[in-house]
């Protein structure tokens, strides 16, 4: 039995009052709030057993690297790699895509290849890519849309793929739409052809299953903080394979084997992708973060958020000259929307006064406005913790507002 | 009055024991215990305001913005750099210096010219050069050092100096020997020669006053985590004029200015080097653990380390056959031995189960303790927490250690 009145006692946050108003936050998609076990978590490990990691001998720093360590072996049954090679601690999606976008464009394209993504895709998933198109001629292409906002057909993508194609990147779920993107028939359509795709998760981490054997992704990147963990840590994917071929990202300590002046040598994997002390108070916060997700059932989750995003699509459709972005089938926990002229901003602004937090804006979707004809959207985005009463909320609030103009 | 005693309330941590003996933690180059202002600070963010970060028009957003760009303004005045911003958030000294030496490298520098480091520097001023020689066939070179384990005199710096040389990179304080280095001497010499110098200040800025604009330096790196901050942030200061020459070092949101598949522009400084969503949550505890420092007054800080590092080389000379590394006049809060033949990890292991936290081995200098001619050393190193106490358990743990042999 999914609680939510119960689960939100875990979230003390959601207790207070913004303007005298009780707090109804919605801008989950840009950061979650964090349930007392993660905070109890960091704050214990910082008040107990606080050294770095992996290169002490002594009583705490061994305390610590096992926490660390148990954190990625927490990540990797969470999506179900087959090792912990394969999961590799960064300070987030953006970095992770970087680390992929430079070290994969450096040692397997040549100027003139191809990236191919799509036209939904946050910057982050866009400029690691134009960095490496202006250093080194690489070519990056994207996928259209339709004007629901899906993808055209799984087919159509391969007309979109030429000879020049080295590797797919990609949403999972939009952060301004809210699509789901059949990632996996993508993926089995792109290996037929030799192709490896990356899969941007930050999105979809928080709210489904995710098992990478299964999607058979080469490549997975999401946030801690977007999903119940701390701020500042993230998660690489690789498959072993693809790992081992990649160049280092950073170089320094923990990532190295051997150094000398006339040759360097770097450490086995995950290590070789994690120079500088890492963030083991944060991995830890993550682990507790999926722990508590897991307690709660992930497909409890998906269906808890799967119903308020139906019931929020369903009440914002009564609300007169509203405009919804993302209208796809399949679709989770964002609605994306503006109502008549009002501009997103002033929408935002005012919902704030009653309590409400969305965001407003491009959503870091600059390509994805331009392809709406718009300059921004107001975003309502759902967690766990999130209500049916607080989309009654939204739309009264919406409705006021609306009648203010 | 500095009283060592009550700053230990500050940290419950040092009340803890290890192998029911008191902990005596002298592992602070490696990472430093965190005051309760510190833990109290990120809770209370967490519990009260989180949100994501400059693009929110709502309430917590704002806050949290404010918090965060405050902890800017707390940095900027703590090294006393000219403008805000100059002051770039990393996730560490590492990162800080890989920023610095991919970008750099890329804009700056053709295949042959050098760059210039020291036989002291940790790994993290090593490799990220190392990294880019192979990239695009810069030369890393290294300043020697004497017996004592202090540079060469500065005049001598000169001498490495080519017309090839377009960037010095130098420890201020050898994570190792302790050495303070005359960075500023150094400086003034590159600059005559119209070479910028990066400063790695990971172990000079938790131990003394540092002002980038008296120093005159180009960049400076540090982390928090070594300054009674949280794991997982750091700082990257560069003169504005360096940071304008730079380019982008990873893509994503925060640091663009505006994004499409045409042609895509950058942010202003400093969110230009920011992508992604920052480590809101970590900033704010560095600038915690800042205002901490400096409610006990860096001198202060800086006189106590000072002579605990003064006493302990005095009591550890009284030991038979005792082996220091790095007996510079000028040194901080670093003491490195071995005794006799005893291996750096026999005597760590033994020294822990008396309950006392040391490092040992390469502490990710291997390119010294190759210059030094052993495989690792034993190091004790200082905060502004530890006591003579502590120092005379140290020294007491050492001979027991040694009888044993």
């Amino acid at each position: 039995m999914y609680d939510v009145k119960k689960i939100r006692e875990d979230f003390p946050i959601l207790q207070r009052e913004v303007y005298k108003k009780p707090l109804v936050y919605l801008d989950n998609a840009a950061t979650t709030q964090k349930p007392l076990c993660v905070l109890d978590a960091m704050r214990e490990e910082y008040l107990n057993v606080n050294a770095n990691v992996h290169r002490g001998v002594h009583y705490l720093s061994q305390q610590a690297t096992d926490l660390h360590e148990a954190a990625r072996e927490t990540v990797r049954a969470f999506i179900n790699a087959r090792k912990i090679e394969e999961v590799v601690f960064t300070r987030g999606t953006t970095e992770a895509i970087n680390l992929v976008a430079q070290t994969f464009c450096e040692s397997q394209m040549k100027a003139g290849d191809e990236v191919l993504v799509t036209d939904m895709e946050h910057h982050s998933n866009i400029v690691p890519w134009q960095l490496q198109a202006k250093k080194m001629g690489i070519v990056v292409k994207h996928l259209p849309i339709d004007d629901k906002g899906c993808l055209v057909s799984c087919h159509d993508v391969a007309t979109y793929i030429t000879e020049r194609t080295k590797l797919i990147s990609i949403a999972h779920v939009s952060n301004v739409l809210g699509t789901i993107n059949p990632v996996k028939d993508i993926i089995k359509l792109a290996h037929e052809r030799g192709i490896p795709v990356l899969v941007d998760g930050a999105q979809s981490a928080p709210h489904m299953k995710i098992d990478v054997q299964d999607l058979d992704c080469d490549f997975l990147a999401f946030s801690g903080h977007k999903m119940y963990g701390p701020t500042g840590i993230g998660v690489l994917y690789g498959k072993e394979e693809w790992l081992e071929k990649l160049p280092p990202y950073q170089g320094g300590g923990e990532m190295i084997d051997k150094v000398s002046w006339e040759k360097t040598t770097f450490e086995r994997l995950p290590f070789k992708f994690e120079a500088g002390t890492p963030d083991y108070v944060a991995t830890h916060g993550l682990a507790t973060a999926i722990k508590y997700m897991e307690s709660l059932g992930m497909e409890n989750i998906e269906a808890h958020e799967q119903e308020l995003t139906r019931y929020c699509m369903e009440q914002m459709r009564t609300i007169p000259n509203m405009r919804l972005f993302g209208e796809a089938p399949h679709k989770d926990a964002v609605v994306s929307f503006l109502v008549g002229d009002i501009h997103h901003l002033d929408m935002g602004t005012l919902l704030d006064r009653l309590g409400i937090a969305v965001r407003t804006g491009h959503h870091c979707a600059h390509p994805l406005m331009d392809r709406l004809g718009v300059t921004g959207t107001v975003r309502a985005s759902f967690a766990l913790y999130n209500t049916k009463e607080e989309i009654d909320a939204l739309v009264a609030g919406i409705r006021r507002v609306s009648a203010m103009f």
